[in-house]
C-alpha cells in the first residue's frame, strides 16, 4: 500500500511552524508497513488543493491530510477532498452539540462559521476528536482512502492513535501493536552495527531513531488481534535484548530520567547531583519528571573551584594536584554530594564542554563522571570529540544518568573503574570515545 | 516571484528525520518577499523526481532543493535537475581537490563514487560548501532558477546565507540585510497586539515567531547595497522599539542567557542561582553560554526544604509560616544564594510546576521569583495557567533571567515588588498571568 501526506496551511509555507505532523505520520505509516511516496505542504487555496488531490489520488491508495479543518472560510480542505472522493457533507447534530458544549466550557459563544466544523461525510465516517472542535474525517472511493486530521499536534496525535490508525488497520484486516525500546549503549554506531539486520523485516517492522546519547527502536506488529500483535512484538523484541542486553534501559518511556526516577521510587532511594561541566543539566533532567521531589532534594552546580571546595568539600590539594577536570575531582565531588545531601547515591560531572578552554592534555570534550554510594565510587572518562558544547553536555548527562541506573540495578558499569573512599592513588579511569 | 521547496530523501519519508530545512528555507524566502506555493518531500527515485520537477518548474520561477547530493548511486538529484534545466554536468578539478583534501584530513580515502560530488553545471554555477564535500548548484533556464543545497542543516544553512541568498538577491538586483529582535514582554499576545500592524509591509518585511516565554521578530530589508538595506532595517526597527521599549532585550542573539552573560561580562559582575521549581534549568541555561564560567560559579538546586535551609540558610520559621512556595521563601533563597556564593546578584525560583501537587490556594503554575543585590530584593509572582510542567519551568526561567537583566541594567522590573533584607512583613508580590 502506498500513501501520501498532505499538510494544509499557509503558516507552514511561511515557515512560522515546523511540520512535525509529517514526521509523526511518516513514522506511523512506516511502522504499519505502508510506503510513503510523497509529503506535500500546500496553502489554503481550493484550486491548487484540488489539483494536488486529483494527482495524488490517481497515484496512491491512501492520502492523509493534516490541517485545514478550522471554522473560517479559507479552511476548504474538507469540502475539496469530499468532492474529489465523490462524497458530500451533512450537518451532524451530535458533533454540533459537542462544539457548543466546548464553547460553553471556555466561556465563549459559537459563531455561524463553527457549524462548518459539524459537517461530516454522508458516505464516509467521522473520527471524533477528544481534544478539539474539529472531528477527523474518513473518505473512501473505489478502494482509495483519504483521512483528514486536525492540524494541532495535540489533537492530531491522539486522534490518529485512537481512531484513524485502528480503522486503517481494520481496513487491512489487522490490528497494530507497538513497543518502543530505549537504548543507551557505549556508542550509537555500535548499536546500529549489532542490530542493523533486524530492521529489514516485513512484520513486525522495526525502525531506529538516533537521539543525542541514545537510540530509540520501535517495533510494530500487525496481527488479527491485539494479543497476537503484542506477542509478536515481544517475541521480536527478544532479538534486540539478546544482542544489546542491558543497554536497553527501558520500554515506552520518554527518556533516561523517567527510568531513573522510577527505579529510585521503586527502591525508596534518593539521589543527589554535583555538576561542573553539565552546569545544572543533570538536576534539570531529573526534576523534569513529575514526582521527582520524592527522590531528589539536592543539586550542587559547582562551576567554580571555590564552589567545589565550599559546597562539596573537595580538598584543595586534589584540585591542585590533578586539576578540576580529573577522575579524582569527579570522585571527590560525588562523595561530597553524598555527604552534604544525605542522599543514597550521588552522581558528579566535571569536564570541558568547549568550545574554548581545551589543551593538548585536556581537550574539549574530555569529561569525568562519577557515581558514588556509601564508600564506593565508580569513575568514567569520556572523550567526546568534535561536538558542540550542547552535545558534549547532553551526552555527559546521559552517561551520568545511566551510571546511576546501573549502580541502582547492580549492573556492570562498562568502561568505568571502581575506587574506595580515601583511596588517593593516582588512578585514572579508562577513556570511552563517544 | 513564486517558489517551491523540494526536499529529497527517503529518510524524510520514513520519518527518521524532521524536515527543518523546509521551515528554514520558507522563513528565508518569506523574508525576501518570495511566495512559497508548495513544499514537497520525495524519495531518491529519478522517475518521480523528474515528474515533480517538470510540474513545479512549469508553475514556479524558483525551485529550491535540499538533499540528494551525496556520493552514492541513488543520489540522483543533480543529474535529474540538470537535465530538466537543459544543462549538463562537468568535472571540476578545484572541487575535487577540496574533496580529496577533506578526506585526507579525516584520515580516509576517496572512492570513485566521490567524483560525482565534484560534478558542477556547464552553464550554471557551483556554490562552494565550506562545511562538507558536496557543493551547492545553481541552474538557470529561460528565467527559471533551481538551487540545489546539501541536506545536512549545518551545511545547508551557512551555504544558503553565504552563497545562495546573496546570489538570489543579486539576481533580483538587490542585497538583503536582516536584524532579529528578541522580545520578552509581559505576555506574547500583548506583544502581538501592540506591533501586529508592522508585519504587513513589503520592504522591509517583518515576521514574528513565538517561542516559549518570548517572541522573535525578524526584520529583512532589500536594497541596492548592504549599507542601505541595514539602514532600512534600523529605521524599521525603531517602530518596534518605540512600541515595545525595553521588552526588546537584545538583537541577533540565541536567547536571554546570551544577553545576560554578555551584560555580566561587560560589568565584571557575577551571578548565582537558587532553584526549586526550575530544578537546575536556570543554571543550565546560564552555563550553556560559552565563557559563562567568568560570571557564574555557584548554583543551588534546593528541591527539598532541608536543602533550602542547609545550603541557603532559609529560616525554618519562614518555610513554616509562608510555605516553600511564597514571596518570603523566594526572597530568602535569593539572599541566601548571595551570601553563600559571594556573587554580585542572585536569582531564585520556587513554585509548583505540576502536574500534581496543586491546591486551591497554591495552584499548579504558581511561581515566585526573586532577584537580589546587596540588601535589596525584587519579588515577582507568576500564575502560569493550564500549561505543561515543561512550559511552566521554561517560562519561569525566562522571567528569572529577565529580572537579572533588568536589575543589572537598572531598568524597571514590571509587576515586581521590592523589599529590603530583614524586612519580615507579610508582603506579597502582585500576580502576573502568563
Amino acid at each position: 500500500m502506498t500513501a501520501e501526506i498532505i499538510a494544509v496551511g499557509t503558516e507552514l509555507l511561511l515557515g512560522d511552524i515546523l511540520n512535525t505532523n509529517a514526521q509523526f505520520l511518516s513514522q506511523e505509516l512506516a511502522a504499519m508497513g505502508i510506503t510513503v511516496l510523497h509529503q506535500h505542504v500546500i496553502g489554503d487555496n481550493a484550486g491548487r488543493l484540488r489539483e494536488l488531490v486529483e494527482t495524488a489520488k490517481a497515484r496512491s491508495e491512501l492520502l492523509i491530510f493534516s490541517g485545514g479543518l478550522g471554522p473560517t472560510a479559507d479552511d476548504l480542505t474538507k469540502e475539496t477532498v469530499a468532492d474529489c472522493y465523490h462524497d458530500t457533507l451533512v450537518f451532524d447534530e451530535e458533533e454540533w452539540d459537542k462544539i457548543t458544549a466546548f464553547f460553553t466550557r471556555m466561556g465563549r459563544e459559537t459563531t455561524p462559521n463553527n457549524r462548518k466544523q459539524a459537517m461530516v461525510p454522508a458516505r464516509g465516517k467521522k473520527l471524533p476528536n477528544a481534544n478539539g472542535t474539529a472531528p477527523g474525517v474518513w473518505f473512501e472511493d473505489g478502494g482509495r482512502i483519504a483521512i483528514l486530521l486536525p492540524g494541532p499536534p495535540n489533537e492530531l496525535r491522539p486522534l490518529w492513535r485512537a481512531q484513524a490508525a485502528p480503522m486503517l488497520a481494520a481496513w487491512q484486516n489487522c490490528v497494530l501493536h507497538s513497543v518502543v525500546l530505549r537504548v543507551c549503549g557505549p556508542g550509537e554506531s555500535e548499536v546500529e552495527a549489532k542490530v542493523g539486520h533486524l530492521f529489514e523485516n516485513a512484520n513486525p517492522t522495526a525502525a531506529i531513531y538516533a537521539k543525542t546519547g541514545e537510540v530509540i527502536i520501535r517495533i510494530t506488529a500487525r496481527a488479527a488481534t491485539d494479543t497476537e500483535a503484542e506477542a509478536a512484538c515481544r517475541e521480536y523484541a527478544k532479538n534486540f535484548y539478546a544482542l544489546l542486553g542491558d543497554a536497553v534501559y527501558d520500554e515506552d518511556v520518554d527518556g533516561m530520567e523517567d527510568t531513573l526516577v522510577r527505579i529510585l521510587r521503586g527502591q525508596g532511594k534518593t539521589i543527589a547531583a554535583a555538576e561542573s561541566c553539565t552546569g545544572g543539566l543533570i538536576s534539570q533532567r531529573i526534576t523534569s519528571v513529575p514526582g521527582s521531589s520524592e527522590v531528589f532534594g539536592y543539586g550542587f552546580v559547582t562551576y567554580a573551584n571555590a564552589a567545589k571546595q565550599q559546597l562539596l568539600g573537595v580538598e584543595p590539594r586534589i584540585l591542585e594536584k590533578y586539576g578540576a577536570v580529573s577522575s579524582q575531582t569527579a570522585a571527590a565531588m560525588a562523595f561530597g554530594a553524598l555527604d552534604a545531601s544525605g542522599a543514597d547515591i550521588a552522581i558528579a560531572s566535571t569536564g570541558l564542554a568547549g568550545p574554548g578552554g581545551g589543551t593538548p592534555d585536556k581537550p574539549v570534550g574530555l569529561v569525568y563522571l562519577a557515581a558514588a554510594q556509601k564508600n564506593t565510587v565508580w569513575v568514567k572518562k569520556l572523550t567526546i570529540g568534535g561536538r558542540s558544547r550542547e552535545t558534549v553536555r547532553l551526552r555527559a548527562s546521559q552517561q551520568a544518568l545511566d551510571m546511576a541506573r546501573r549502580l541502582l540495578l547492580e549492573l556492570l558499569i562498562p568502561e568505568a573503574r571502581m575506587f574506595l573512599r580515601g583511596e588517593n592513588a593516582d588512578f585514572e579511569a579508562p577513556a570511552l570515545d563517544l
